[in-house]
């Protein structure tokens, strides 16, 4: 079956040595983060091109009139617990002070400071949401059974992640150790993760809170998201595969999960709306909405090579969706939570989301353009996710290394 | 086999109508919490008898020689980042403060004050450590396969739980709603919860942070813990049993937990450290300590009448196990990360810490004092978890009234 799946073991080879012009940051987009410079405190700011605007600055000095006190800090929760009316006052205003023949706002250049994580994450949820990922997983770690469990068309499955540990691009992630239980063998053995994969995931942060005991509606969920990221939740399957019966993922998951610097509105995306397929069987009453999904194409490159193009118009459940089911029990939102599509895969083979899948497990190693293959990822190898919605967006790209197991 | 394991009926009458005396919150003890006092801001304070040592106010005054602002707090986060040498200053001035023929420490009437959960939860992570808990639970859940997951003695299973819903005791509980299937089923249906539960459980609160990619020994494990609490991990059993394939527990337990509102020192608890039995298979390496338990007296109360009465002993993992293994693939600790042990159950049908196992999935109805049978929570229903250490030591209790769903 795997060989089956995975037979083309043709690679994509890629941007190798390209350099890429920065476009996608300009005045339609302006995303938010946090930078810091040498010497300074944390900030936060606004992408264009290859500068940022210092919010805290534009702020004291007049041109944006908001607290400067929003901005004179280390993370984006204080400016997003303000809520929408300010979102949107605030980008209104950026975009006048960007846009025309006259506009000439002053930027700190990208690389004089340093980007640090934009958001405090209050819980993080992981999704599971692509039915071709979740076929495929199902296919590769319980091939005797139906690879689709009987729930997953009825609910957007998920779980909680480790929000401690979720960092910003760029931030080395060190190879994880635990124990893992090789086919056929008695015991487990312990040591560094030897199936280290990728997955390329679109997360979404909450900007307005709920109470507990009153569960959003589908038809509002958006209402409550700030912004959008791309997110790697690096995987150890090794780990994954010996732990996870009964509770799911924990230490396959935990050591590490990068986000973007850049944390783009959701307004900028909402243009990228378009329909999807219904879904079969129609969902529970507090799932149903009319089926859409983002327009957003998205790439994994590996050591220079792209492995995968995407698109998260493969995502079976919507972010609305999501956010509905996490809630339905009663649970609440904070200002700050953090939820990802999970994986993103599509029905082709180069459309896959991880490692796992494009090497099927390593039957089907992946060529890189330098001539190695891979499985999984070795110590060294560096991964970034990148994301477009057409000329005017590129999402914040999610950069990391691999460094060698303690 | 559920007639043969569930077989007793018989109820443990116990407590309705009698008044507790307040004992075990004395010097020895002096557990933290959160209280405030009608109009006035949150502070900390130390529990003794029916009274709370108001902190801010004794450093303010000068009996204890601290920064006041440590305690002029909505949590005890900021105390618990102060680190071990000031927990151990801090403890020694109040013990002096409250020990002596001399010794009138004013303190505030627990009655005149509100308590407030008494930690900012960083991420909280929920185990699976009783062996006769998780054998239970396999036997109700996967009756036609080994009771026990091969990797169960081989480590603590655990997952991460949402830490926005920890609530302190006293706290109602809103029944949830979601999604069950039940067997012989085509489609789930939707709708409250009915089968909601208890799980008596034993937290850790992390006092000590740990750096990335720094896994955590057994042997100094402890040295990050700040105190312990009782924690009733509250779970809907239906959506639990259809939703937890392949990613775990999410909405079964994501609506609320609730902890107690004092959390004892762990040094108060240590001279309660007796030795357990040697673990078979002898676990990995990274997992191997001589092996021992706490000696705490667990039970549940249920509109008044105990139904379970068990100890900390039967739990196969320790403390210092779990935060070895939750560290040794690199994941960071942050000071109010919470983590529990899993729902606590001893062999004997009354030591068990669920109305899953107790009443064995609905088969054997427990009995209460005023002649109602349960065999799940009804709406109205009051619980509390207590435990002690000997007379000297009574952890703060949980309790929780079960409301309506929405």
């Amino acid at each position: 079956m795997a060989g089956a799946r995975g037979a083309s073991a043709t690679p994509l080879t890629g941007g190798l040595g390209i350099i890429r012009p920065v476009t996608g940051f300009g005045p339609e987009h302006l995303p938010y983060g946090v930078f810091r410079r040498a010497g300074e405190s944390p900030r936060v700011g606004a992408r264009l091109g290859d500068g940022v605007l210092d919010l805290a600055e534009l702020a004291a000095d007049g041109p944006l009139d908001e607290d400067p006190a929003l901005f004179d800090q280390s993370t984006l929760n204080r400016f997003m617990a303000a809520g929408p009316t300010t979102w949107a006052r605030v980008r209104e205003a950026l975009r006048s002070l960007t846009t025309g023949p006259d506009a000439e706002p002053a930027t700190v250049a990208l690389d004089e400071v340093e980007l640090l994580l934009p958001i405090a994450v209050g819980d993080y949820v992981d999704f599971y949401s692509s039915l071709d990922h979740a076929t495929n997983v199902g296919r590769l770690f319980r091939p005797d059974a139906d690879p689709l469990v009987p729930n997953w068309r009825h609910m957007p499955i998920g779980y909680h992640g480790r929000a401690g540990t979720v960092v910003v691009s760029g931030t080395p992630i060190r190879r994880p150790s635990g124990q893992r239980r090789e086919p056929g063998d008695e015991a487990p053995v312990f040591g560094p993760s030897v199936r280290l994969d990728i997955e390329l995931e679109l997360g979404f942060v909450v900007g307005v809170p709920s109470a507990v005991g009153e569960p959003v509606a589908v038809d509002s969920a958006l209402d409550h998201v700030f912004g959008v990221v791309l997110a790697n939740d690096w995987s150890a399957r090794d780990l994954q595969a010996w732990e996870y019966r009964p509770l799911g993922p924990f230490l396959a998951k935990s050591f590490a999960t990068s986000v973007a610097a850049w944390v783009t509105p959701l307004q900028a995306v909402l243009d990228r709306r378009v329909p999807a397929p219904s879904q079969e069987p129609a969902p529970l009453e507090y799932l149903r909405e009319e089926p859409w999904a983002l327009d957003l194409d998205l790439e994994i490159e590996l050591n220079g090579t792209v492995i995968a193009r995407t698109s998260a118009r493969h995502l079976y459940w919507s972010a609305a969706q999501q956010l509905a089911h996490l809630t339905v029990n009663g649970a609440s939102l904070r200002v700050g939570d953090l939820f990802a599509s999970g994986t993103i895969s599509g029905p082709e083979r180069e459309q896959r989301g991880s490692l796992l899948e494009l090497a099927w497990n390593g039957a089907t190693p992946i060529e890189l353009a330098d001539g190695s293959t891979r499985c999984f990822l070795h110590d060294g190898d560096e991964v970034v996710l990148r994301g477009r919605g057409g000329d005017a967006l590129a999402l914040g790209e999610v950069r990391g290394r691999i460094e060698p197991a303690a």
